[in-house]
């Protein structure tokens, strides 16, 4: 029987909008899900206090778990740079030197995003070859599989080669994320011919197009929900706005919904009657689904996820963690470098 | 009491992806729709026979039109420099030309943007002060108003000055189409702090701080749907990949309902009954209701609309082309920019 292996993964519990408690019970749910199949041990990071509170409102017996105690928060107001420099015994600090001195092998966190990228960056160092690391976020398609798109705002200046990279390391994550030996990668772009875009996407596609990566070619921005290439490459300015306006798009259908019940008792009871039917239909636009990311580029697995995250989501980021440990995401991706 | 002016507006027929249909049907309805207050006098340009076997099919007594006959179609897949050299004969070269001679107040097209873009700029110039004219279009939010985004394409790279001008005409045009006496205007970033975002948008923040503009500051992606602010400002590389992927988010919807409805009978059942109330859900997801938007800052009042547009859309666009000069929109911007 091969033995299998254990990971120990840390996780910042004073970084999101309901922290701790969504992080604490997204662990206490990937725990329960995972039974007698637990192949992790836990590192709660941040006030020891208040986590041991909160521990003992979820039975975690079975589950190896410590406390690392921080004494700072880096909140969503900080700027990342005077965070690493001031905040050095914040959980996000503290929980990446745990990585970098491998006393874990992932470090997770749904807070700072932008605090994460740079200290992640300044502590861990880039993989060799990458030049700027990069966050990409899977969205949903009307195919059985969702779409990457990458960069969602990591990197708001882009050069070609910028773009060219964060191709190869899409490219790598999907493959490993839903098994696609070889999959297609498209620019995201006005239109589809090769002489449309602003100079960067020009540059750009010219790189890609040289490449040995299954280059599609141009797409539009109405090719995103129609699943038209598997991997999307845009800059962080852009990449960063759609997926914002994405996650909106079911507020504002949960909107229209409202404004029609309101107008008359006739539609309030209509609405009532198909709620539950548009609860099915709708399922898939929720983007907590999707739980954390990989930050692609760094010297380690750290994961991000939204600020906002359920537990469920906070439990799907620990199961897609401990996949890209199996599937070791960054030594596939420095070999997709290297041979580039 | 007052006399009515009368405007004379000539219609590309040839362009649009329905074209003639669409075009000649949506120029009906509009008449239907005015009938004694039918306060325009059409120019059909395109080719003479295929507008008279097309005419023969409404009722347009009552109606003052003429028929501008030419040879030359530019499509979809022409390029608009080329166009412009090599196509002097075509329904958009002479339809900007009958403009450009005042022979007619408007000209109005569903066909190729791009070379309505370029042909209107070469042949009929620039308005003083307009670096680059624009392209914006409405679309829906949470609140009673629509939001106006601009650019959607016409200058993927932007200088912060052409932004700064964008923000004029946007507030300009918004205030005469919506009656609103000092829209205001957001521009579009990856986060509200003013640090926020790439070169060119903090270069804009600054020019748009200290304009006497009713300036928001920055918005997100997920403002847009909210409606926090009436003109949305952003370079054409960025807005042309919203306003298509917001395109995509009704058949998106619509893919969702079908794939609920196909998983079982019951499924397509229920469907079935929710489907009315659903479409009533859905009214102003479609962006054909808005017809068509003026191109801004060129010397002439230009219409285009989407290549799909339905003859609703294009009746639509002929209400809007009316409004646009009855306001005297481009009087309007000229003072603006002069001021500014």
């Amino acid at each position: 029987m091969q033995i299998q292996k254990k990971f120990k993964i840390a996780i910042d519990v004073m970084g999101g909008d309901y922290a701790p408690v969504n992080e604490i019970e997204g662990v206490f749910l990937a725990a329960q899900f995972m039974k007698k199949k637990l192949n992790f041990e836990i590192v709660f990071v941040g006030n020891e206090d208040l986590i041991a509170s909160h521990l003992k409102k979820y039975d975690f017996s079975g589950v190896r778990y410590s406390i690392f105690h921080t004494t700072e928060v880096i909140t969503m107001n900080d700027d990342p740079t005077s965070a690493f420099k001031n905040k050095r015994d914040s959980s996000i600090y503290k929980g990446m030197e745990l990585l970098k001195n491998k006393e874990v092998d992932a470090f997770l966190s749904a807070g700072n995003t932008g605090a994460m990228l740079s200290i992640a960056t300044l502590m861990l160092g880039r993989i060799k070859g990458v030049s700027r690391p990069t966050i990409g976020t899977f969205f949903p398609t009307m195919t059985k599989n969702p779409t990457l798109i990458l960069d969602v705002g990591a990197n708001v200046d882009c050069k070609p080669q910028f773009l060219y990279e964060f191709a190869i390391m899409g490219e790598i994550y999907y493959k490993l994320m839903l098994n696609k030996p070889k999959p297609n990668i498209g620019l995201l772009n006005i239109g589809e011919e090769k002489t449309k875009g602003n100079e960067a996407a020009l540059e750009t596609y010219t790189l890609l197009e040289k490449s040995n990566i299954n280059f599609y070619g141009n797409i539009e921005g109405r090719d995103i929900f129609k699943g038209v290439v598997d991997v999307v490459v845009c800059d962080g300015f852009t990449g960063n706005i759609v997926l914002k306006f994405a996650e909106s798009f079911l507020n504002f259908f949960k909107h229209k919904v409202k404004s029609y019940a309101e107008k008359s008792l006739l539609n309030k009871i209509k609405v009532l009657g198909i709620k539950p039917t548009l609860k099915n239909i709708m399922k898939g636009f929720d983007y907590q689904d999707y739980g954390g990311v990989p930050l692609l580029g760094v010297n380690g697995i750290v994961m991000i996820s939204h600020g906002s995250s359920s537990p469920k989501a906070v439990q799907n980021m620990i199961f897609r963690t401990i996949e890209v440990l199996e599937k070791e995401l960054n030594l596939n991706i420095e070999n997709a470098i290297k041979n580039k």
